[in-house]
């Protein structure tokens, strides 16, 4: 019999190319953390020793607690607790906060998933316009609560707005948010999931009172992997214990985290987080010469003739949106494989991650190549130019 | 610098062991899903052939959206998902239905999960008195149903009950339970952690509208993994997709799914869950010879003076629940090591995953196990007994 698993490749991208795909850089696991999924792949690894109080981020052996700890201290934040994935951070805070009626603060450049959040606990986003240079104010987050409020005669009961945005990769003023946030009394959610585990980044510092970042992303994980830290005060709500009780058995089960679903990331993606984190604490330390590096990039990019750049300049995120409507699109306009031209010619010179056949407005992802790689990267795309007549100044 | 992870043990329980860890054996990795894990361990490893329309369910590279269908007709329904743990089905489900002041029925045997996701939902449990051989039955749903209508006036919103209980492993009457759920036209949610996997399950044939299960605790995959299956009828609400619009910016993300957070389960655990599949659907049809072998192995355990089995009997599955109080506990009460004498008893025969310390009430599971690694646990349980003056008849 023929089984849908045996049409699963092997993966081998991360090892035979240079992977520029927008969002897998931050993920590619550490060889620690390759490691830890082949000695904690089984179901229920994590729970040889659990014993009471029964939660996962209070088992001791492997030093699961201790990690917690750790990982809060790493953010800045009180507490920490590993969800799985971003987006159910987001669940978890917005759920604890916001019902049917409310309204919830995000970026224009939000995440589809921050929108999904919102909708799940019946509430409602209110989007915060950007500025001229595609980023959001705290100014522009004041207006917005002062919209919100004469139009619903309430405040949003959560502002929550990303750190780096998914789309243009934009630093976003999260202090200036902070401040407004903190002058409205209601509670701010920095998305993190594109900053904490590649460039240094406290919490505390930036006056959120909640991070949530992402494992698969950019914490060196196995997807899905997440992780929410917050102050004192908003753990305390965001990480409530339940407080149901059975009516027939009178059953309770009061250490368990209703948010949290009780225990949370559970298995190998935890223990894999856990690996990486030393490398991960040290990596963060590197952010300077990754931006250096694309901001290296950009500027070859540019030469080319024709080729913008979306994201702002000069850039403070390796996760970068590119248009080449007026360079490589005239090629792909004419050429018989249309923009898949573009594809074929970079994996050619085993370059993989460009979304395939996109030749207009696209995005790409420089971090963790070496220098050799950057520059292979950019006379890459200048020799393509080159050979379909683009000029290259 | 001394790291946390330095802590963290090579974990060899499965290959140096025989263990009968109550929740461990089905979710131990098969070869196929540990080479998966290899393959895959990057975050947004499955990410790579991501296409339009953009959701993980529907992507072709690998074969996802494939094994999405097969999944759905290997459990008798018409759509299904994969979720980051079972625990993530029951809020996902919850949630569709159940909102604040509404009640869902449970089991007097109900796990904590199906508490906190009612719980997250603001709702309220109401859980079935058990009959006199510690099972649900269909009849007494109905009176709890009767209950509940005369108590607050409304119907509950969800029955959740479980196939087999994680706390005895008995047999609940779930096909009653579903002819009386469609009686009074209450979703039926069938709780298959412990079934699906393991044993044949057909929720069309049960009268399920849902059905959720585990990977990590029945699907040899890792955690957190699970599946949402449901018919056509409740797929459409609990897969609704989302409606929110972006004030500002009019985006609107059409496709993603509300409960799932858009993309369900990714990476690693998706693919090694597929790599698992092939030997679950075989695996299922062996399941007459496991209930042989539990019951060979409580025959053998009750040879043991003092010994009970709490769980049903004859066993109908294997994890089981035992007392031990008048036979091992004698022993514990005047042991220097005290309840730890069994732990190192049966750790010296390569026994492992009872509750260390316990030698009261306790649970095991002789999943998986050989003929000859059956027979060598019970008659290591005769020859502790024998050992300590316990008679074995």
């Amino acid at each position: 019999m023929k089984y849908i698993v045996d049409d699963v490749e092997v993966r081998a991208r991360e090892e035979l190319f240079i992977n520029i795909h927008p969002i897998q850089p931050g993920g590619r696991l550490t060889p620690e953390a390759m490691k830890a999924l082949i000695a904690y792949g089984d179901g229920y690894s994590t729970c040889d020793w659990c014993r009471k109080p029964f939660r996962l981020d209070k088992i001791q052996r492997p030093p699961i607690a201790e990690f917690h700890a750790e990982l809060a201290g790493f953010l800045g934040m009180d507490e920490a607790r590993v969800v799985p994935g971003a987006r159910r951070g987001f669940q978890a805070v917005v759920s604890s906060v916001a019902g049917p009626g409310d309204s919830v603060v995000v970026s224009s450049l939000a995440h589809y998933t921050e929108f999904l959040a919102v909708e799940d606990a019946g509430a409602v986003v209110k989007e915060v316009p950007l500025n001229q240079s595609n980023t959001v104010t705290g100014e522009n987050v004041a207006q917005k609560i002062e919209g919100v409020k004469r139009e619903t005669g309430k405040l949003p009961k959560l502002i929550m707005i990303d750190h780096f945005d998914y789309m243009l990769g934009n630093e976003h003023d999260v202090r200036g948010v902070a401040k407004v946030a903190k002058e409205y009394g209601i509670p701010f959610l920095c998305n993190s999931a594109y900053s904490i585990g590649v460039m240094p980044v406290n919490g505390m510092e930036i006056g959120a009172d909640i991070l949530v970042g992402s494992g698969h992303k950019s914490f060196a994980s196995p997807a899905p992997s997440g992780i929410v830290a917050a102050t004192k005060e908003w753990a305390d709500k965001v990480f409530r214990t339940t407080q149901m009780v059975g009516d027939v058995t009178g059953r309770r089960f009061g250490i368990k985290e209703i948010e949290m679903m009780g225990c949370t990331l559970m298995g190998a993606n935890l223990i894999a987080l856990m690996a990486s984190f030393p490398t991960v604490r040290e990596r963060v330390k590197r952010w300077p010469e990754e931006v250096e590096k694309i901001n290296y990039f950009t500027k070859e990019f540019l030469k080319i003739q024709g080729n913008l750049i979306l994201s702002e300049m000069p850039r403070r995120h390796t996760l970068t949106k590119v248009d080449t409507s007026r360079s490589f699109d005239k090629v792909a306009q004419v050429h018989k494989r249309r923009g898949f031209f573009l594809s074929d010619e970079l994996r050619d010179r085993r370059i993989i991650g460009e979304f395939a056949g996109a030749t207009r407005a696209w995005k790409l992802n420089t971090y963790g190549l070496t220098w050799d790689q950057i520059r292979y990267l950019a006379q890459s795309f200048q020799d393509i130019a080159g050979k379909y007549g683009v000029e290259v100044v």
